[in-house]
């Protein structure tokens, strides 16, 4: 897969798997929904119903500071497999104008986000690294 | 979801999101497929063509030990979302009898691997904890 490709199908993709690392070091992942804009992504904590445990991912990022997401194609015929993953820092939105650029952009991507702005922390993962099989 | 319905749809899963953390404590995530036992999870480094860093997962495993494996339901009528997350420790298979039941329970699952091996390490991750939404 080129870097062409890998970006438009990060681009385009509707959920995305996002890693982070608790304060505890162990591994965590949960779906997401995302935009891209550049090489930095946004994800927003949404009105989706949550557990108490819905904001770790949150918490994760203000301690450890890292995340990786993933976004990929399943199906029975194994030779048409593939996978695009970005690996970065993470953060929540700096600053107001960062935010609502952030709300903008998800908003154009998910239509769901017009009729219900996201109310909780946008995240930030600013992308280090791409990767991409095949 | 209660649960039984979380057993049952990780069971069934096809794919899994499995996310490790790397010695430099940085968040990875990579698609793979895995078969459950009671609250043990199976998943092999199999014949895919990897890339040179491919077995990024179980470098990551043998550095920090701690796994959490995802499966997830995405569609644009968001009252239909749903996930189910494993959270626990990682290891490679121990022994061969430990990588032999392993690999059965893979063919048993995947037509896949019943004509082609996996011929790499069998990652093992021992559930302390399942979170399910919504």
């Amino acid at each position: 897969m080129d870097t062409h490709t890998a970006r438009s199908r990060l681009t385009s993709a509707r959920v995305g798997h996002l890693a982070t690392v608790t304060a505890q070091s162990q591994a965590h992942v949960v779906p997401c929904c995302f935009a891209l804009d550049g090489d930095t992504l946004y994800s927003a904590v949404d009105g989706k119903p949550k557990t108490t445990l819905a904001l770790r991912r949150v918490q994760n990022i203000r301690s450890n500071g890292t995340a990786s997401l993933l976004v990929d194609h399943y199906g029975e015929d194994w030779a048409e497999l593939w996978w695009v993953r970005v690996d970065g820092s993470a953060r929540t939105a700096d600053t107001a104008v960062e935010r609502e650029r952030a709300l903008a952009l998800l908003a154009d991507k998910y239509e769901q986000y017009r009729s219900a702005r996201p109310p909780g922390p946008v995240l930030v993962v600013d992308i280090h690294r791409w990767r991409m099989w095949p």
